[in-house]
């Protein structure tokens, strides 16, 4: 089996190794699974980076989410053939996965490249939309990095509940997919952004959501109704958050982060098996879904994360360990 | 009379000018008061600046409190001699207001710079110590510009309920006052602040009070436990407030303005009595209080803010329209 490891932190491009060995027998309770997807989130590069809220021991397996199928079992509650999420934290970017039966979540068929971005992305989008604001049909929110895995799909769970989303996009090239998935209006990022969010939409907005950081984060605040909120959940520019004092105060702004791993170690099993639930029959149905821009061998995981890395991108990246 | 008034927006130093005119009669139901202390506030020359959340109508009389003695009354409910707040929004730097009887403050004798600045000050030290986070005995907070008015206050009240306050400062030379005031720990702000409060405190902030924005702001954040609030009143530094999206995602940070004025337009009239009636008591009693840089004579208004704005204070500047 092969895995890409890092045995220090640093720019992915720089650290990342792959490295062969002997696959492990299974013990009892556990399950061999050939990984078949898995995507390149930035969390992924940013812990390799050792940037993240928790830093793994070294050496560690790079990668934190994908699917895979069953090869072999070792007890029950589980069958060869099964497609499974893969435990998180166990490194996803690997031909094979060696995994206690009782962690591995069953998948239904359907597109794997799809289904394999389910922990992550569209939980996030699904949080961010529910965890901080009660929003009504009607309603208007705006998003910063609009065409990436988590803002496609915060376009697609907003609309579907009647709420409008102001995407915030970088570039003019990423406007027309935005405006084809459903955003209500989608605006390129500049100084003047509060003004033209005004004139496209004649609204304020009730939240923001932003994972860009920077000067955006402060003219996203500039959109907000009083007493608005502002979550960040990702810095893609590089740039420490900017606000007005100005701003916060006399706006009355509410700033939270979001990090899905602080959900996890508080919500409840229902409220993930709800949450996930209906995500995974709208991914499986389709209905549901994020641009893919390319699928990279495992073999060339460095050049799959530098090209990530640079931006610029018509949709996600992702890696097949055992061929796309 | 004469009062300070401004006929467009700008710096203080240049557009606040003297006007000379007769006192107006009094309609029933009004008094007239002789102002004899009127705070420089942040909040004053912001607004002369045109910067502040609210706009009055041009051309304006610049101060929003003070205290002022009745010498002339047309009705019921007050007596001449009677130390009395000035009512909100008349302007306070003049040597007389003319107002409705039943906005009147009546205030017991006592310390006149103390009394003047009742209205602002104290109310949003209280305030910040009681709207955001339930503060227990032994919790420690931390706060910037820990030398102001406000500061002091939040230093004052914090001590009564045991609650530690970490003080940030930007000059060595404003340690010992707040160390003599009841600060648990007094530090001088720089890059390394986050590591600094830790090896003086060995403590986690559970509220961070920022008055200075830029990066204090950021710096502050670092300093609080998981889940802490920071909330940011003022921005000294007159730069827009920088945090990483690392410290306000993997912190689960909250971050909240503060506006006196938001507060007064939610407070009910019970709320309002409660918090005043327990400052005011303080502050006459001498229990809270704030230092004193110098007092102006209206005549020099001009220069009293420009050296106001100056920094590099010991304490607060007041004007004093009818005499030292």
């Amino acid at each position: 089996m092969k895995r890409a490891i890092y045995r220090e932190f640093g720019h992915p491009a720089e650290v990342l190794e792959l490295v062969e060995e002997d696959s492990p027998a299974l013990n009892p309770g556990q399950a061999r699974i050939e990984v078949l997807r898995s995507p390149i989130n930035p969390s992924d590069y940013i812990q390799v980076a050792g940037e993240y809220g928790v830093r793994p021991p070294l050496p560690a397996t790079a990668g934190n989410e994908g699917i895979g199928r069953v090869t072999e079992v070792n007890g029950e509650g589980i069958s060869v053939g099964q497609l499974v999420l893969l435990p998180i934290g166990e490194g996803a970017w690997r031909t094979e996965v060696v995994g206690e039966i009782r962690h591995l979540v069953p998948m239904p068929e359907g597109d794997l490249d799809q289904l394999s971005m389910l922990m992550v992305n569209p939980a996030t989008a699904q949080l961010l939309l529910t965890q901080f604001v009660d929003l009504k049909e009607g309603d208007w929110i705006i998003q910063s990095a609009a065409n990436s895995a988590v803002g496609t799909y915060v376009v697609q769970l907003a609309k579907a509940k009647g709420i409008n989303v102001c995407c915030v996009v970088r570039r003019q090239s990423a406007v027309p997919a935005l405006e084809e998935a459903g955003a209500a209006a989608v605006i390129v990022d500049s100084p003047t952004l509060a003004k033209d969010v005004r004139q496209a939409t004649d609204a304020k907005m009730k939240l923001a959501l932003d994972a860009v950081a920077g000067e955006t984060f402060g003219r996203l605040a500039e959109t907000l109704e009083e007493g608005g909120t502002l979550v960040n959940y990702g810095a893609m520019s590089r740039e420490s958050a900017q606000i007005t004092a100005g701003t916060l105060i006399f706006g009355d702004i509410t700033v939270k982060g979001f990090w899905l791993v602080h959900w996890f170690s508080k919500a409840s099993t229902e409220e993930r098996m709800q949450t996930y639930g209906a995500l995974t029959q709208a991914v499986a149905a389709g209905t549901l879904h994020a641009p893919i821009d390319k699928v990279f061998p495992l073999d060339e995981i460095t050049e799959a994360v530098r090209y990530t890395m640079a931006g610029e991108r018509t949709g996600k990246v992702l890696v097949a360990p055992n061929g796309i």
